[in-house]
């Protein structure tokens, strides 16, 4: 916008200084490199920009919205950081890449703790609409040794798009959780997973049509992994083919993460033995291999 | 915190860029702008630190519960960026300094549209408790040419440390507003300014505790002046000799705004007569100059 001058950027880094130094005194180191940090970019933000007064107004009352449509079922904050991609980039950088574990991806604000238990093979949709799929895998460590009784979370909407927690009656469907078994085997009946939009009628929806952005999600499941030892891994698996992957919402699509969902026509015999009579289904397999568990520090 | 390897490194480059990439087709190229750098700085700051899941989730919470205690009297927002010197740093973006004009500072949350007119030499203490103060200098432009009719805008807290509207009794006290006479001169009484702290019950103050800085302001009395073809300007004057000077916590002091307050001794007759038996009271001169009005594409 503006070329500023000599005295002007001096004034500006003179500013800059005054409020790092004000931060000096802070206790906790780690806040301290925070706070410290923080104040730098959001300085360089507003400078590099030459941000105007009315934008920064713009900016307080964005938030102000975002805090007033937040409640106990509804995290207006969390959809802004998945949607400028920052809760991904946070899970990069807590996930170092490796060649041979599975990649994490966001959790999302459907999770919810102590979800019932179904036995292997059992069906988590109960009851939940869509077209049913056979997911199958096996957990393993880094070195390709079988978890046995890793315990697996499992949640994914339904083919109207929605969880169970966005129904106002209560019911659970769409959300269990298992155990592999001796050989670190796993399998259970859920649906297909269809696209549907994040929350969008609040102040980062108007975001996206701002910005031209889809609400959508590409398709996917969840799955969180934990077992003694090892890392635990909160991830998705994607549909091959998907239209979406390129453009997911929330920036959550792993390459490793897409997986094949065959579809079965009507009248295939099912693994176990379900009569799913007139229905097509499909299957994936998906194998999850846990990291080892990082140092004590990098978890606090 | 870690060393990012080379495969690392790539897994985060390449999600800031396909985030960088998804605000590609906003309308409005200022939008654009702006999203895309606030993405780049915000994703750098987040890598920089190697933010961990855990400081994710509290700067989640954080905002959270600043959204929530946000009402129509109090602006955490306005708060944070204050605190964090965003709101000055914005003030000297759009104030390219000068050499010869007023400097502007931070407007601060108890302005208020259409405060009671006073005449020239009136009191907009009325009846805020506080030490008399004689205020008065002149309005000129850039030039020297001294400006007739200039609308000046005065607030002040009261020796409480409150500003009329923090009292839940809607009475209006330390506000008002005047104008310069033929030759460009003002003159008012109001109080001594006193120093006070910024709300910090809320998790901004919770934010300055943990920092260990304080809430409080330095000593000041707001000024807004506008005048036809001239920049409106907002600004505070403080006084010479506040031990807080050097660590207001909204970082408005400027060096060019502190002013001499000079205490009289109870008696000294008063500027324009007025009876202030047994009082001490205090004087101060103030010259305003006020910059040509920026060219129209800076004020949209």
């Amino acid at each position: 916008m503006t070329i500023a001058t000599d005295r002007q950027y001096r004034v500006e880094d003179e500013l800059l200084h005054t409020v790092l130094a004000s931060f000096q005194n802070t206790p906790d180191p780690r806040l301290k490199e925070l706070m410290q940090a923080l104040v730098r970019h959001l300085h360089a933000f507003i400078r590099e920009v030459r941000l105007t007064e009315t934008e920064w107004q713009h900016a307080i009352d964005f938030l102000t919205a975002a805090g007033h449509i937040t409640s106990d079922r509804r995290q207006e904050f969390v959809l802004l950081s998945d949607v400028l991609g920052a809760s991904m980039q946070t899970i990069n950088v807590n996930h170092e890449a490796t060649a041979d574990a599975t990649e994490a991806t966001v959790v999302g604000p459907f999770y919810v703790e102590d979800s019932p238990e179904v036995p292997l093979g059992g069906d988590m949709a109960a009851g939940a609409p869509g077209e049913p799929c056979w997911i199958e895998g096996t957990v393993t460590d880094t070195d390709g040794t079988s978890v046995p009784r890793a315990r697996l979370e499992v949640w994914e909407a339904d083919e109207d798009g929605l969880y169970d927690v966005q129904y106002d009656d209560g019911h659970t469907a769409g959300r269990a959780h298992l155990y592999t078994d001796d050989n670190g085997r796993y399998a259970f009946w859920g649906l297909t997973p269809t696209p549907y939009p994040i929350p969008h009628d609040g102040p980062v929806g108007r975001l996206l049509e701002n910005t031209a952005r889809s609400p959508l999600r590409a398709s996917h499941l969840h799955f969180k992994a934990t077992a003694p030892s090892l890392r635990t891994l909160i991830t998705h698996i994607f549909v091959e083919g998907d239209e979406l992957l390129g453009s997911d919402a929330v920036f959550g699509v792993k390459h490793s993460l897409v997986e094949r969902f065959e579809r079965q026509p009507a009248g295939t015999p099912t693994p176990d033995g379900r009569d799913l009579t007139g229905q097509t289904w499909t299957r994936v397999h998906f194998d999850i291999v846990l990291a080892p568990q990082p140092s004590a520090q990098r978890s606090a």
